[in-house]
């Protein structure tokens, strides 16, 4: 009998779903519009459906748990609350409606959280008791794993480094707020840096402006154009102090960041790293690493979703 | 037999250690000057003597461990490591120098985490398992529980809050770089700030520079002097920022703020809880409390020693 468990990657566009056993192979990738269901109640029914036919075309299989990662997942409720990109309003009680379907371990989170444990079980992370993992893409998300655990904080809602407030009284950010980390080093806030840097050099864009993305800019950086070099220069800049202050919270061995930004390679991560150390108190600096994620990204929201439940097997057995 | 925990604070002045029992009851304080002992072999001779002394005067007595509090003092190692307000440099292997004398359980780890640990065993942190506690004195220190534990990070140096730079760019910190918290909300940043609002108002200080404190300037904005209340406003601005942002790591239950500056009360707290709400990310909102430090401060760097050795014995009994 092999041991899997089901690690579920519910996204704004799709959700997706594998199996995945302990080394962190993933098999059986299944995905459908998450969008196609606008009651979540329907929606579980369909993805346990779809779990059910994958498992009936597997003989000698035993799925041992179920992992979720979500948006505004909150892993002491087995709740989404509040989740912008989502149909689905208000808090919804997922692992409550999954128990109809599973009597198994369901556990759940949100996307960076899963990431980070992912990073934790299968990734770069491994044997490391201390770290953060940042996710950079559409926001800016994060886990935080203190000597070992997650931290969840009292309601469940740590880790929201992307909303930490780096550059008072700065630019306007999604959450109403302002100089968040999330408005200067999310795919937008990249962009925006761009646009605003041409802007001030009296430039206007090759392409239309609703089509420059972090990749377009990362490709002339790569050809050695100064406003996409400046970009890259100024994120890593912010992302490196922002990083620096993290480390004045809890210490980690390394920091990880995450995400299809990271395929910049040196181009962000040399002015991260520059910052990064001109900004750490003297305690704590030529000590703590700064590396790119170890997990596929293809596989890395499901892997995440999976460690969830095998990181509980491996902490108790 | 009575049991006491033996609880050390050692500071750049004075030395104090008291017996403490498991219900916070401090007996038989007794202290001497840190500096008379430039060398720590010789500190802890005369502290080892000094508690022997004490301990032949009570019958019927038995001390169960001995808990350290100190400047720049790291768990994992049981050292102080270049303590800039202490004589003795580089690391001082201060628990193993006191093994030759006591075959005891000695744990010594920073000032504020001591105090955050007291807090939760003694203090108004009773029965919480994520909270912060900050400490506004000659410096700014933190001490950050989560989960029920004190959060030490890979290297025992976690929780420096008041060196996460708050204002980049701005006013500079004894550390050597600029804009950390401390720089604004220690003593000496709120004497600077009095002094800086006072210079652009072309007026002059009352009383020489050098003997301006934070409780000058309370008294001066009890006694509704604009200026001063400005300061308060001022510092409790900065410090509600700082303070919201750190709910972004770690979404504490809520905020412990200790130290003689908190001793200002509403003027110091009400510009802080407003400055907090402020800025806290939507999902925080009004459910963090920040609230003053619940153990009296005469006692409360001996009761933090103390605690980390009968919060030892209440987490494993």
């Amino acid at each position: 009998m092999k041991e899997y468990v089901v690690g579920i990657d519910i996204g704004g566009t799709n959700t997706v779903f594998g199996f995945v056993d302990q080394q962190g192979n993933c098999i059986q990738k299944t995905s459908f519009e998450t969008s196609l269901f606008p009651e979540p109640k329907e929606f579980v029914e369909h993805l346990s459906q779809k779990i059910q036919e994958v498992l009936t075309q597997l003989p000698d299989t035993n799925i041992i748990g179920i992992g979720i990662g979500a948006p505004n997942g909150n892993f002491y409720n087995g709740t989404i609350e509040f989740a912008p990109n989502l149909k689905w309003k208000g808090i919804v009680h997922l692992t409550e409606m999954f128990k109809t379907y599973f009597h198994l371990p369901i556990l759940l989170t949100n996307d960076a959280n899963a990431a980070a444990i992912g990073e934790m079980i299968y990734g770069n992370a491994k044997g490391m008791k201390d770290f953060i993992l940042i996710t950079l893409g559409t926001g800016v998300g994060s886990g935080i794993v203190v000597n070992g655990n997650m931290v969840y904080g009292h309601d469940g809602f740590a880790g929201e480094l992307g909303h930490a407030i780096i550059i008072p009284e700065g630019r306007a950010c999604g959450c109403g707020r302002k100089g968040c980390l999330e408005a200067y080093c999310s795919a937008k806030g990249i962009n925006k840096t761009y646009l605003d840097f041409l802007k001030s050099e009296g430039k206007t864009p090759e392409i239309p402006e609703t089509e420059i993305t972090p990749h377009f800019i990362f490709e002339k950086a790569k050809a050695q154009d100064k406003t996409a070099l400046k970009t890259y220069d100024y994120t890593g800049a912010i992302l490196g102090l922002a990083l620096a202050n993290s480390v004045a919270y809890t210490s980690p061995e390394a920091i990880f960041i995450f995400g299809g930004i990271t395929n910049a390679g040196d181009i962000l991560f040399e002015p991260i790293k520059k910052s990064f150390e001109d900004n750490l108190l003297n305690i704590y600096k030529n000590k703590i690493k700064i590396l790119p994620s170890g997990i596929k990204e293809n596989d890395a929201a499901i892997l995440g979703a999976a460690s969830l439940i095998w990181n509980t097997i491996a902490t108790h057995s």
